[in-house]
């Protein structure tokens, strides 16, 4: 695994869980950790329990006994090192957003095309058996026709303009605000379960706080009330219009300005028959609405996602105990580790993050063109 | 009153249950009731308790007794008749939408203006306790700087294609669909509640079903499978985005087909301390949200607006006894004839009316123009 | 009607609505309110649209010209006025419990029984659409052979030990507390959505406040800090298990003390193939679980009740158009007057009434023997 | 650890993941599973990761380098290895309920009281955050004086009369039905939360379906239409009231018949100053209401227990990012390690599982004593 940040431990746990509740075709061994640092990356291998540590990707990828490549370093360096792992024959897990750059996104797809070795990026949403089940509902026709998509991802940790200059809020090193980092999620989902792809986009980003204290030596600490400030050179808000190549039309908002929402990942789906409505702050759970049910009968019911035909549920708990964030870690590990045994494609594939990464960079330039709005004094 | 549809029934119930439980400084007599079909205005006066008819409403607006005109009728009547009665020198409220061009919306501004009249447009949500109660908090600085609106406002009745074509799904007698009769909704109830105006806007309008079931003799009787079929001249679904004057940003939606939601009309206002949250499908309650509450106590608060200090609400039952959609007709009077008893300005007016046009307007011309559009495949 | 309490107000507003929304097979005329207090009930007679008023409920009952009598006094003085009413050969809707004690239920229930008149006692939230419809479901046999009742009834309006003494916290003028004002309203809808008679019951019953401030000229005013203060001689929770004569176990709670719940009436129904669960403060939603739905699609469905094809919904607004609280009452009143028309016995009769105050009895009974207590440590 | 049944997976899953998470004062070593079934025992040993297996538990109790014992087995063996395993000088860990007679469950506690090793009983629960940080509030005076106490533990896995004749249907093994199972969580969790202890109880045992399949070679097949049945002689219902030391009045119940609800354990404690109310099936959030709040916004707040102040979650996700059933035995691997390393005694105590076990035994004594039951017919 390269990187070991938030991303890391969740990836870990996937690793070292999934043999114990899954009958995998292959045994994953936790053999190497890379990182820059190598005193913090020693420290993440042992409480994580990677056996070795080395401070350079291209260990990794140069060594024999090495078949699976995760990484889950920030997206600017996602493209050399999957690309290089792809050559070297390696698996690959990539992390989301696939990368910053739609260039390097279709390096990406490129190498995975034809390689040895198998590539996925990790939308782990879709692992979420909740999210998973809604993709089943709708591809057996269960809502009908797909006509209307709203998709919204809302969390409110730059509420605060004292909250520091990350970079995640640098353009350089994230590539996008709330559009990668939370929007990417919102469509990938909404394609997933829609079985659609978006065409056409009319979007518009937004960033409230312009300037935010810098973290570091170089700033002085938090609260000193001295702080330098520097830019924020992304968005907190994208707001956008998507098109579906079956018909359907879609809402999408991805933000950290909403308040009081933590990490609402929210996705109905209306169809002719019914529809679908998750909610990621109600994982365990699905809405679903049948339209041909009797008039005094009808209403969303609240599907509890937790009996064992339910996808995923049969390697876990008795009906009724709840999942929680990391067991889509798990879950991919699973589903990753099948794949290659069985010399399938796993999903989503490189191919599948390339067009999540075109549908943001729509949003981009739509948002760029100022002559989409029309005044309403005219 | 003229007209005598669904919102005149809603009306009378306002007129006649005002005075039981407000002390108002007038006391309304339900005096003439107007219809063009003479035998059903008959009916539905004995039903509502209007104690005489009329067919042609220049007759009530001629008649030295009658004081307030209430015109319920469809919105391309409305500039003619409201003009009219200002003219006279009668008290008009109005049914929302203003009008169903922005002409006319214009026109009836201004003969509000300057009229010994007082004229006022029934945005009746307004009056919900708990969004007035949304607007008191926002006002008061409750949730800080205000940044986002999501506004929606969801129905499924056309979710079904045999649905008929009735006077709303066309162009010609209901200026537009969802956009008008919903959206309208959600334009009014953003802007009261944030305080702010929408000067710009992008948007695009959709029609998922092209043609309907015509109603009556022409067409044959609703299943019998030979029915002639129409076609729907406006849209089903309104998606749009704005910008707001005090440089909020907002999402809207207005749709007939978000299957499985009835009447969820939601506002949810973000602010740099705080958000609300409305829901007409839970009308009786406001979620309120404030960041400035310990960190092991945050949450939305799911008040319970049914306490005698709340907007209206001692006028009516214990705490937790339920108001329903009607008792927004009867605040509706409650304001209309205090404002008049008290020579102010009713709100909204005319003007604030509009401006819910222009808003409507702009999304019209917005999703006239094709180029809003960005392909993702570039 | 006599009285002119908060239920006096319902009453009225039942009275007045029915006939606006209803196609009534008798025309309720409103003719004549009767209160202790001349002044008072003047006042009250005008501002609720009544023609007359008189101080004696004896005129009432005395007149030939009146052909209902409504009782909203409170319950010391039902049994009196209700039985000198069906003697004298009128029509009475009495306000629940139906009298203070059983033995006053007994002779009014004894007085209806072959009365030319027909008598009906007001358990109003049988009329909330969704809890008719929770029996109609039940009673379709949709959830099987009925097992468990859970039904509590939770305010909190004494949780504030300086609540005042109201004459509803003393035993002499309202029988008992919590038990009777809350319970009588759980235990009528239990039977009622269940078919099912209660035939045992074991409870207890509690006070936690013991002394609050007395009210009026005798006890100065309040928040003066020298309110002399008086005994509470009732419960404020109450809680009971029972049988029910078709093999249903019930559990039951009443009470004014429970923070943060204002008018939570909640009965919950399971049976052998299904569920029904109703909440006063979600009073337009009933909650139905089918467990006979496939097992991926098991759960609770949220049905709106405000469909046409649910109970009393035609004669209101489209789909999605809440009710509130008062149209119960409105409900009632229709209910009561068709059966009137059609020579049927309404219901809830007296005889209804009279099989609650059995129940309520019982848990009084049964809290009076401490006996039914197991210490944990024998 | 001995046992292996769907308890040993949560504890093996505590076990591997605790370290990974918490800094440890001590690592544990998964060194030794035991299991009846050798072969049986061997998967489960490979599959969660212990290194050796042995078919008999004195085995692990005998050994010098075992120094914790976790006990998963089915209560009627509890009271023997926890006995054995303490006067060996191991920690033990034992499954709820501690036994399944009061008579074991004291001689555990005696065996715990002054041995050398430190003994816990698993009632994981307490440490899902939410119910946790519940605790928390009310043992900071955040609701004041605590009044009412209603806990019910919902599930609904019998409600079909096919379901097979377990061993948990049968008293020799199980002890009791719902009430032991179910009803000592809910008791458990009371006291922990009110920080009061359970003095008297009035309560009521049922079971609705008396006969079950039989499973296994003797019965035939299931579903094969001649199975045999046999009687299950456990409640799958229990009901009780209960009286708290502190002044409390608590109303509970535990069952496997409340069609619809999987795994239903809800808390509410409501006090003089505001209530808390959990529900296990929204795990991660805690419904609090501050009655001190302004009038105008006194409502239950949802709060989402993810914050990194909240208990137990800095070692976890971000904000937002929920937490799952098993993660309750890791949290108490946490405790149980710190405990042991600081020479703490852990809670719960042995002792308390025995108050718990008093208060089901109080029940079992109360439901056997008919003239607890008063008939509403006098």
């Amino acid at each position: 695994m390269i990187g070991h940040g938030f991303m890391g431990a969740a990836h870990s746990q996937g690793w070292r869980v999934a043999p114990r509740f899954f009958d995998l075709s292959a045994q994953p061994e936790m053999t190497l950790l890379v990182g820059r640092d190598a005193a913090r990356t020693e420290a993440a291998a042992r409480k994580w329990g990677w056996e070795q540590t080395e401070t350079d990707w291209r260990a990794a990828v140069a060594r024999d006994d090495i078949d699976v490549v995760d990484i889950v370093t920030p997206g600017a360096s996602h493209a050399e090192i999957a690309v290089a792992a792809l050559e070297a024959g390696k698996h690959v897990l990539c992390e989301k957003p696939l990368a910053n750059t739609l260039d390097e996104a279709e390096a990406m797809a490129a190498a995975a095309d034809g390689a040895a070795g198998k590539a996925m990026v990790g939308f782990t949403y879709r692992r979420v058996p909740a999210a998973s089940f809604a993709r089943d509902l709708v591809q057996s026709g269960a809502i009908g026709e797909i006509r209307q998509v709203r998709a919204v991802y809302l969390q409110d940790w730059l509420v605060d303009p004292e909250a520091p200059l990350t970079w995640r809020l640098q353009k350089d090193a994230a590539g996008s605000g709330a559009l990668g980092d939370l929007g990417a999620h919102a469509v990938d989902l909404a394609q997933f379960i829609t079985g659609q792809k978006i065409t056409a986009v009319s979007g518009t980003l937004n960033t409230f706080v312009h300037e935010r204290p810098l973290l570091g030596e170089a700033s002085g600490l938090a609260g000193t009330g001295t702080e330098e400030r520097g830019p924020v050179t992304v968005d907190d808000l994208a707001l956008f219009h998507s098109r579906f190549d079956g018909g359907a039309i879609g809402s999408f908002e991805a933000t950290r300005m909403s308040t009081g929402r933590k990490n609402a990942l929210r996705v109905e789906v209306a169809g002719s028959l019914g529809a679908v409505s998750f909610d990621l702050e109600k994982m365990n759970s699905l809405g679903f609405y049948d339209a041909g049910a009797p008039a005094t009968r009808l209403g969303f019911t609240d599907i509890m996602v937790t009996e064992p035909e339910h996808p995923y549920m049969s390697a876990w708990w008795p009906t009724g105990h709840m999942l929680g964030y990391e067991h889509g870690f798990t879950h991919q590990v699973r589903d990753f580790v099948e794949a290659i045994a069985e010399g399938r494609q796993p999903e989503p594939s490189f191919a599948d993050g390339l067009q999540v990464q075109k549908v943001l960079s729509g949003v981009e330039r739509s948002a760029a063109n100022e002559s989409t709005w029309t005044k309403t004094e005219s």
